[in-house]
């Protein structure tokens, strides 16, 4: 039962499978090979149209090596200020964009809006002494779980469009987010104007495998040296690319996420039940944030129950975590099974039933 | 019969199977996980001392992460001219230590001699508007091939210390160098006043995994920070541990050098004993550096064998390559079977003794 | 009736006078002179201890060099979140630093208190993905134009001590700090704990001529390169030190300050005792930040008064502005005139009486 | 009797006199006055075309600041082994180029040509792991006081056109130049196909104040913030811009180069007119490098005449020091008078005859 992270568990079946079939055998090394050109032409048929990928081992690479195609050292790139690039990847970004400025913007659920960017992006100073702004950064999956609609990254695209900035999406949970809009990569991407995107694969069944797919062919000019100058280009390239092409074979990477998702949506709905527990933002893909009354976040780790605690941050206004209350996050991998949440589901009814009869 | 380098293979099976095994289950992402901490724990045993082991995806990251952990950005590193890190990293070096400086100096066999970087360094100007010299790297097996002896090591150490440098070296192929002088990895390191090591473990049987290993633990101070920044802090680190326990697992990994170079030394016999053909440098462990008359170099190539051509920088002085030759080099893998030396020397014995023929 | 800033006027008449008898003869370049040797012991007296120094040209290049030598790439430097450091410099700390962060907290009057900088430490989390805190910066004078007292100086320095961080002071008005606390510079600077100062003469009366004054001396390590390669080790180097000559002699510098104060207050307290004016914070050094019904704001523009308008978000909690107000800064040089003040004044009386008429 | 170098002086008379003039008053800071404007204009005519202009106070900061608006970081830049960004700015292009490198090639009297530079470009290997060029960078004059003809830049511009480099000037003795050749700014520049320049003017009469000119515009995009966050926009910055109007006007500065430059034909004449004395390089500018036998080396020595000692790396072939001679540099100044070259002459002749007569 633990909920933690989904990156706590190794590499799926079909993942691992791919890998090892393509271990044998002399094939030219630093992505050279014949499964690497495989794996780039596959991401052109996911995303429909011709795209530059580069792969790399994690999201914090992806992240970084992204923004710092399309942000000069000089400049500054927006984001919400919980995104993973500005809290949790030790200065990643601002290592490879060297000392460009990350802008950490407010928003309900760690979601940025149109209208905030744009107000932000007018409130801005225009005198050499501020850097200017370059580009924007969101994440979907969002920091709290929820999911960008399309008219929502559109309208945002928009304004980066308004203002000459570029526009990058941090795609951790890619793949979840995609079977919740049920719509394809393109429409989530480069058809709502995003120039490029982080696509997480490791948390969604990879071992280590994170792309990072350039739409706006001039963007990608000189990622791939800037990507070797971060020994982000390991030696057997193929075993990366293998892992994708098991990650892509017959929708394994949406029965994952779909997988993950339903999974949370059910700990979600059983959670929300309880007396006294309310979620703090909808359940849109693998992970669920319930506000717990003291006693029944005590009695679940007490049952062995991992997960995180939450910060309040970005909660709507009228939903301020009360005194004696808990905000936490459970995350749902792949590889949760049915029985753990119904596992955890039990544990907290019976406490929330012990506790209402004391 | 494809001789292009060392890491053109996938992983050894052993390794293969420790990652298989590691797979399974929830652990602590980011490295917090046992299977890490137990490898940890390994490496101090294989060098005999307490040590502070950080895991990463490449050598290339490797070895910018230890160079960047001892050199300031506004210092120098000495190296060979032809060392991977001035050569083949596409600047990871100086990206990762903020700009400082490689300093290429000459050197017989891709090696540096006390007495040459001793020279250098009295001559270098003392003035602030010279980077001041603050390690230097060198690397075990060279780029020519060769392996450094203890007291070349030591010799370089004391030079080191004489001018308050750090002492980095780059292992990219630290097994098969072992298995050549027959000591224990304390004694060709810090036994021998090397203060950082990026120990390879890629070419000679993982599937990706290198490890920078700190004997002077202040020199480590921020170098976890260092990793995670440079994305090289994989979420599903376990993965990486444990390709290491197969590694290391019943004396694997010296297994695999020891074959490498006794078939590296069976092709080096071969081949020097051709008619017109010479070794550029010594078979000293995996790779061989034959110069070839140009017919037979022709030959090779037409049925197939793979190599690479090479330059002659760091031949003897009196062993220029001539009109009509070609220096050469063939790398020799753990999966190189001995078969595969066979037909290859067949095939050079053949067209060697057909071109006497004619 | 220029009030924009304190550095939109030229150099004063000592320190020019001593610029030019320093140019004449021939003397070693790059800060290898008399005059430089002399103004870096007149540095140990005033100071009244041995310091290293380090002379620039501008602020923002003291601050940024002082930062790099206190602050590793993955570091964390927290400041006012209004500091000049992270709000008008273009991101050069975050240059200089190699990506390092700034972090900006928050406190009334642009100041930050121990209390808050210690919660704010206390709730940092202590993982590898987040940077490490490191250093704390504050501008003496702040952007608010408050003098920190000894108490807070000494009480701030206590949690860096508690949490192993350098300590950093922006004097870019230095003095004008130093005459409003009637103490010692070592007062306010080493013997309260801290640690680097950006000792700012230039706004007082220099031409270009800026120090970096380091009292732990294992700071000082390697600066001396930091300022060569950022380009701001000018050749003509005496050049330089003849400004700060000219600066300390004959306590022109505290003249300089002083002047600056007492008008400043004049203007300030004039100002305020009009009806529907009132201080955002008091005049505490050499700058006025009054709220201005907006009638009068006008009046004052329409008769050529210059100033800059300015953000509320450093006052304290019951000051917002009100509709039709405005927050406004005004700062007085060493070169305003008492007549600037009184002409200022008797043209926001007049346009105050005739709205009260109106 | 100082010929160390050009910059162990003070300013020019009509230059102290502009920067007197442009004291007084108050001017919007930051570079936004009059006098900077004017003298931007000023440039255009210089250069008889439309140009973007930076002013700085370091001929290292104009040209590590004029490389990184050119090189990506990761980018190789060609220059001169003997350049002065390679061997004398502390790493200063490599800290704002963010780690781009720099190549240093070959060539006689510290010059590089087109076929040398051509033939490097070829021999380049086009992978992944090599940095790929970018720019190329020359001095005029050259570290060895040589001219570079206008064919000849020409001829460099032709190759880096047809590897697509950008093509950098660093002037520091710009003048110098100019006034050998005797042409027009713009046909030593722009008109050969130089698209970037560090215009220098500190060593020709200034106090501390060069200029980085722009002739292709997309070049200069982001360069007023490089220049801010490198911290080298001064304040009061009509203080650089006036320097530079009291250096242009009345063709001040062709005076000054113009007296430099025959004085050092004078001393370079009458050095090598002396037994045993010939120069290394012709004089081309206001730098002489005399090869002199020990005797009358230590003769000039010990009659005060300062000067330093020079490498031989960039002497023709055929022109080998021999035992028992020096190769030193004397740099003559606009500030040196005709007297003090007599002088030099006169000992020198005085010790020579003294030496014949032993």
């Amino acid at each position: 039962m633990n909920f933690l992270s989904d990156n706590i568990v190794g590499a799926s079946v079909p993942v691992l499978e791919a890998l090892m079939r393509a271990n044998d055998g002399a094939m030219p090394a630093y992505g050279g090979d014949d499964i690497t050109r495989r794996i780039k032409a596959r991401f052109a048929e996911v995303f429909e149209r011709e795209v530059a990928v580069f792969l790399v081992t994690t999201g914090t690479a992806a992240n970084a090596l992204a923004l710092s195609s399309i942000v000069p050292p000089y400049g500054l790139c927006m984001c919400h200020k919980e995104a993973h690039v500005i809290d949790d990847e030790c200065g990643a970004p601002e290592f490879f964009m060297h000392g460009a400025k990350l802008a950490g913007l407010p928003g309900v659920g760690s979601k940025l809006t149109a209208t905030a960017v744009s107000a932000y992006l007018e409130g801005l100073p225009k005198a050499i002494k501020q850097m200017p702004p370059k580009a924007l950064t969101i994440s979907q999956v969002t920091e709290s779980g929820l999911v960008y609609g399309l008219d929502e990254i559109a309208a945002l695209s928009a304004v980066c469009k308004a203002h000459g900035l570029s526009f990058h999406m941090d795609g951790a949970r890619f793949a979840n987010a995609l079977v919740t809009l049920g719509c394809t990569p393109a429409e989530m991407t480069w058809k709502r104007g995003v120039d490029i995107l982080s696509f997480g694969a490791t948390k969604n069944g990879c071992l280590m495998a994170e792309a990072i797919v350039v739409f706006n062919p001039t963007l990608a000019e000189g990622l791939d040296y800037r990507c070797k100058r971060a020994g982000q280009v390991i030696s057997k390239g193929r075993l990366i690319a293998a892992q994708l092409e098991g990650y892509f074979a017959n929708d394994h990477w949406y029965d994952n996420a779909r997988h993950a998702n339903r999974l949370a949506k059910l700990l979600g709905d059983g959670l929300s039940q309880l007396p006294g527990v309310r979620l703090g933002w909808p359940v849109e893909a693998n992970e669920v944030f319930p506000i717990l009354p003291a006693a029944l976040n005590r009695a679940l780790k007490e049952q062995g129950v991992l997960y995180h605690p939450w910060t309040d941050g970005s909660l709507p206004a009228n939903e301020r975590v009360g005194e004696g209350e808990a905000l936490v996050r459970f995350v749902v991998s792949f590889a949760t099974r049915e029985e753990d949440i119904r596992r955890v589901l039990d544990i907290a009814r019976s406490a929330s039933a012990r506790q209402a009869a004391e």
